[in-house]
Order: C-alpha cells, then sequence, then structure tokens
C-alpha cells in the first residue's frame, strides 16, 4: 500500500490522511513528492483524477480525498473502530470531520500550515469565526473526555483537527485551558513528534504558504 | 426524523441530503426554513452548531453536514446499500462525493443553483475547469454503466452530484452524448421531478443566488 503525500511541513490533506497510518501503524509506503513539481503532477495524473495528495493506493485499488482515504482505511484495515463506536458520537464525529472537509476557508487561506515557522498574521472576522468555532469543538469535547482524543479513543475526527493543532502553534493562537489541553494531546502524540521530525529536515520553500510576519 | 432543508430553489446541499430520503421513500418530516432568515438561524442554531442545512434530527440524535447525513442514513436505515458493493467502487464513489463536498468551488459560487430560472453566465479558467472534471467523471462511468446511475445502482455520489445537473440546465451547459445521457438520467428520476416541482411553487428570491442574463 503507498500512500502518496507532499511537503511535510506545508500538507495538511497530507497530515489527516497520512495519520491515520501514523497512528494504528499499520504497513504502508509513503511516498513523499514536492508540491508543484512536475514530477508531483505526473505521478498523481496517473493515479488520481485530481492530481492532488493525498492519494492512496492499495493494489488495484487507487483512493483520493483524505476523508475517502480515511474512510477506506477505517473499513478496510481497521473494522471501523476509527469511529467511536456508539451511532450518537459516530454521526458527531463524521459531521465535525465534514465540517474540517468542507469549510475553515478563511482559516485554511489565512493560516496556512508551516510547521517550522512562528509568525503573526492579522485575521479577517471570518477566519476569528473559524477559531471560535473549533475553541468551543475542542473544549467541549475535553468537558465530556478529560485528557482524552476529541471523543475518547482517537477517531477520524482527531486527523481531520490535527493540522489546526499546529497552525495554532505556527500563528501563535491563545486557546481556553481546556482547548489548549486538546492541543497539547495532538502535539505530544508519538505520530504528530514523528511528523514535525520528518517536516523539520524539509529544505523546499513554498512561497505561497510562506505568510505573516516572522516572531 | 425531522430533516431541515432551506429553499428549494436554491439550496443545494439541502438537495443532496434529501434526496436520499426521496430515492428510498424514506419516512420522514420535512421542515424547510427559508434562508437567511431569523428563524432559520433561530431553528438550526438549536439543533447544530453551524447554523446551516441540512440537518437530521432523529430523536436524540443529530447531524449536520450533507455527506454526514447521507452516511448516517445509509448506515442506520439502509443497511449500507446506498454505496456500491465493490469495495473498489466504494472507495472510487466515496472519492467523487468528498470530491463535490470540498471542492468546485468556482463551480458552486458562478453557478449557484437556481431552479426555476434560465441564464447565460460569464465563467472563469477554474469553473471550465470544474465542468471539465465533471464531464469526465459522468461520461467514464456512462461508458461503464449506460443507462444507470454514477456507479450502476443509485449511490451516495448521485446525491451529490444531482444539483449540478440542475445548475448545467439552467445556465445552458452543453454536454457531451454521454455526460447528457446522465445528466437526463437524473432529471427524469421521480426524486428530483419532485423537488422541481416543490420548488416551483417557492416566491422567495435570493439576491445573492440571482446571478447571469436572463434568456
Ligand atoms: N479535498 C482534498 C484537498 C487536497 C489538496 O488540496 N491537496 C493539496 C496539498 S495540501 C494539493 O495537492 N495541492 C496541489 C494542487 O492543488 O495543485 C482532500 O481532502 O484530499
Ligand atoms: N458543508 C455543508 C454546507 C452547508 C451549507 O453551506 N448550506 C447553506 C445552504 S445550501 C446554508 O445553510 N447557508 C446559510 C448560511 O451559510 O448562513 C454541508 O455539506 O452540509
Amino acid at each position: 500500500m503507498q500512500l502518496y503525500i507532499a511537503n511535510q511541513n506545508y500538507s495538511t490533506w497530507s497530515l489527516r490522511a497520512w495519520t491515520i497510518f501514523a497512528h494504528y501503524d499499520l504497513d504502508f509506503e509513503c511516498k513523499k513528492l514536492s508540491l508543484f513539481t512536475s514530477e508531483f503532477y505526473d505521478t498523481l495524473g496517473d493515479i488520481t483524477p485530481t492530481s492532488k495528495v493525498p492519494a492512496l493506493v492499495d493494489g488495484k485499488i487507487s483512493v483520493w480525498e483524505s476523508l475517502a482515504i480515511l474512510e477506506y482505511v477505517n473499513e478496510t484495515y481497521l473494522a471501523g473502530k476509527a469511529w467511536p463506536a456508539s451511532a450518537n458520537e459516530k454521526a458527531h464525529a463524521r459531521a465535525v470531520s465534514c465540517e474540517m472537509h468542507s469549510g475553515f476557508v478563511a482559516l485554511r487561506n489565512e493560516m496556512p500550515m508551516n510547521c517550522r515557522a512562528r509568525r503573526e498574521v492579522i485575521l479577517s472576522e471570518a477566519a476569528q469565526k473559524d477559531i471560535a468555532r473549533i475553541e468551543q469543538l475542542w473544549s467541549q469535547q475535553m468537558e465530556q473526555y478529560p485528557e482524552g482524543w476529541l471523543f475518547g479513543d482517537w477517531s477520524i475526527a482527531d486527523a481531520m483537527f490535527a493540522p489546526v493543532a499546529l497552525r495554532f502553534i505556527t500563528y501563535g493562537i491563545e486557546l481556553s485551558a481546556p482547548a489548549k489541553q486538546y492541543q497539547q494531546k495532538v502535539l505530544n502524540s508519538p505520530e504528530i513528534q514523528r511528523w514535525l521530525q520528518e517536516a523539520s529536515l524539509e529544505t523546499d520553500i513554498v512561497d505561497e504558504d510562506e505568510v505573516g510576519t516572522p516572531v
């Protein structure tokens, strides 16, 4: 099984898919392509109709779109355990994962993931609203699962929100105590430590993701 | 079970969720709220953290986000049959559903759904690329399933792309013969006929969705 990802310093969608493999220590080959190079588009053009990362090739099956990859891996290799067991919580976890998959556009545009950088940005009202929604979700879930993942055990929802935890470090976003506790949970996890370590070895600069004033 | 939707003339995300109930003739109560009214936000604010339609209330469970609702209904009431049975096709159907859930932003912005109107618009390159991707997907699938739904039997992928079939009528987008055949399949389905009939009874005008020159 090959998972295609891009620059670990920048690629949030790659991180979302990669995390499930790393968290459950699944056997996979990670193929890293440099964003916006011709090798990137040539390789992905053969595997996907969208030429974006992440992309997964599992024998004859190819899957693209982060959330579709996460669902596929969960069903095929994890017997469904990467969603909460209760119907209510599973629906809730899917809803918030879908919120991230389709939304938070202002936050995504104004605060590109940039693991190695520490920056200051002036945020639009829309981005502040996005942050408030995340703050609300994380702190509500921590009330229910103090020191846990969003739904107690690790789930796909944690994969979807992991890049935000990193962005909040880069751009120095202040969080309430419970939300910060969740952020720390993400940051201290072995898989995110490993991602950051691998990202720190990269030297490529993607200009469009370099925003804000260095602090 | 209550499904909250908005104006049927305009609300594409409502249509995506509604379609699975209509297609399988599931027992549900449809609650229509007028977009951007205070009743809309008051009602949805009590049910969802996002205050958007669609939203589903099933006893004690509430679900928001179109794709999360479709997955929930499929698992809870359809024993999974709203995804293709083969692992390969299921992965493919999920991937294209996720493409629609997160993407096609230019198409969505420049061609808002407006069932009752017939308009001409000048499209950006990005919107033309979106249309080309849809043309590619629909025609490829029709090669495999002539006269079928995208994956033979009806699936969540058909729910996700249904609003596009309607937009292509409103804005007079020309399609290849196989893609047009799929569009006709969507348009002729009893559920879409019913949606259009209900939409045609509405009189509300949402200015921001009224774009293009009347033809
Ligand atoms: N909705 C997609 C988004 C994928 C995406 O936008 N990936 C970026 C990198 S993080 C990419 O491949 N960009 C290259 C391009 O757009 O040309 C998903 O969930 O996987
Ligand atoms: N990603 C969401 C999108 C939902 C959405 O944007 N719904 C629109 C109507 S089609 C809405 O409720 N708009 C009201 C608002 O944004 O205030 C989904 O898949 O359900």
